[in-house]
């Protein structure tokens, strides 16, 4: 659930990749939780988990990870200052699923990942609400849970949340939650399904023995990061498209320059997520020059920079101004880059990509 | 704007192509218009146009294309009962822009572009809620105005639907109508820079010499009908992702060939909107033996027909039986089938796409 107005995509990897903070990644740091969470003590105290939220709110909890109950407090508890995600390439972090559905005795209650869309309130379905107001729980990453209004936040019994990183660790701090009887929304910007927690949610289901059913796992669609951003320059997207992200977090480079290479020879509009980070700019650079091999210098692209924060900008560009945009600050994690096809052109500061009207109509 | 609840896309070309009906497929029939339409005389009678959508509910308009200041009554008055689009060949549909900017002496209104998202009510964005309570004038195909609670069709002067195709006269009926003086909002289901109207507003509004700045012109993005329907699987969509339509209305059928067979044989998931008309059954075959190609049989795929609406129906199945359930009711143009790659599975009816998370964490 990390497709997000514009920007800020791929948590994963993208934000704990580029890391520039030296916090602890992931763990049991529920910041923002003690502050914001309803003082619940009878939904705490009775909890397995999730009473840490509104308790604990120390940087990184005690216990060790076999025999804590709570995926998002057993993880790493040392307080190292490095990431535990993100540009590491050593084979596994130290994330690691801990309970399994035989340590919860309680009927379960409700998980439901719900995608937020653009950001702002506003950006958010009818639907996205009712199921924010409905959770006795909200998890999320602490931009995300920032971006809830606080009509909904207060009416929550607690809120869990947690920086950068450690999707793994608050993925299963929710699901243990709904395990142990609470209904829970897992929230993240734009969709679920846009290089997001949905499918993780479900493999750490079947990881724990649960099922999906269990659960009653529901995902609440939201407005991806591409449909953001494609409407403020225009209709840039308006034919066949592919996203793509940048992030070789998850994803081999070689796999994503094949992907783009073989995207880019066709006429699909291209909307391209995680485009760079602190600790991986050459993939943008390969990636510019892989589109500039098939589509030529001049054909329109827009950056969408922040989309929905303050530092908000937008642009639209030629291709081959890319690669040394790459060098300033328009083109970071919380950009989304949307590569026209050659039909696409600009007119009155839109992107317009022509849906082939023309070739029936008159007009 | 076609780009609607897991079906009924692109409704330009689908709808119109697959056209069962003997209505005249376009023309100034607002058919419902005159039932919904506020009582706003004053409006009514000032507007250049518009005042047929509350009077006018014959079949057609009786003035010639390049009299009428109406995009959407000027077009093919005659009410043969064969479609102006769709499964026609033939070079250009008898659809026309008349009026030019210099037509219209009012200081312009607002047109916006409005995603309604996937089709119930509660799917749409608050902001698309308040552009609409905004706009006095709605446009839309029948269907998606349909969609919209009356409690918010009543707070509009006017609603102007039209049933299918005439999507460019419709459209230009919109940008007449805000050239006119009136805040509009042309309303779509989906979003409006999939398979939609948003870019078509923008090369109508550039064929009649405005801008558009001159209509202060904006898109309010919705939830896309991939992301719907992948939240009715589960997740598997997770990773990069592709768009394709499989009509030919407005796409030549070698491209879409030619499109399909370079993102399937990538990792890509795929979306496939519009599978299916009963003007073009070959497409849908084609699509699967071009997947079948590069993707073993086993490969889950999800189907999800008429999402949203009383005869939804939601399937997981092979990709080696799509080809025969080309034949029955499950894909028609309102079904949006979602391909796995080939890490997808389906586990507790659910389709999971892992986003590659296991490579590097323990659960």
């Amino acid at each position: 659930m990390s497709d997000n107005t514009c920007g800020s995509t791929d948590e994963s990897a993208s934000k704990c990749g580029g890391s520039d903070s030296g916090t602890a990644a992931d763990g049991g740091t529920a910041t923002d939780g003690g502050t914001k969470a309803e003082t619940s003590t009878s939904s705490s105290s009775s909890s397995k988990c999730g009473a840490s939220a509104s308790t604990d709110t120390s940087a990184s909890a005690s216990s060790d990870s076999s025999s804590s109950k709570c995926g998002a407090s057993s993880s790493d508890s040392s307080s190292s200052s490095s990431s535990s995600c993100g540009a590491s390439k050593k084979s596994k972090t130290e994330e690691k699923v801990a309970s399994t559905v035989d340590d919860f005795d309680a009927d379960p209650g409700r998980l439901i990942a719900v995608g937020l869309g653009p950001g702002q309130p506003e950006g958010m379905t009818q639907r996205a609400q009712a199921a924010l107001l409905e959770a006795e729980h909200i998890v999320g990453y602490t931009t995300y849970i920032d971006l809830i209004p606080d009509d909904i936040t207060e009416e929550a019994d607690e809120l869990y949340d947690t920086p950068m990183c450690g999707e793994v660790s608050r993925t299963e701090e929710a699901i243990d939650r709904a395990l142990a009887g609470h209904d829970v929304a897992i929230v993240g910007s734009g969709d679920p399904n846009v290089y997001a927690l949905g499918g993780l949610a479900l493999e750490i289901l079947e990881s724990k023995g649960a099922t999906a059913s269990m659960v009653d796992f529901e995902v609440v669609p939201g407005v991806p990061a591409a449909q953001s951003c494609a409407a403020r320059v225009g209709a840039p997207l308006v034919n066949d498209s592919v996203s793509i992200s940048l992030s070789d977090h998850l994803t081999p480079m070689e796999e994503i320059e094949s992907r783009l290479d073989a995207v880019a020879a066709e006429e699909f509009t291209i909307a391209i997520y995680n485009p760079w980070s602190r600790k991986r700019r050459e993939n943008f650079q390969t990636a510019c020059e892989i589109l500039l091999e098939h589509r030529s210098a001049d054909t329109a692209v827009g950056v969408v920079h922040g989309a929905g924060r303050d530092d908000e900008e937008v642009e639209i560009v030629e291709l081959g101004e890319l690669p040394e945009l790459g060098e300033t600050d328009l083109i970071d994690m919380t950009t989304t880059i949307l590569v026209g096809n050659e039909e696409t052109y600009v007119w009155d500061d839109r992107m317009v990509t022509p849906r082939g009207y023309e070739s029936k109509y008159d007009y």
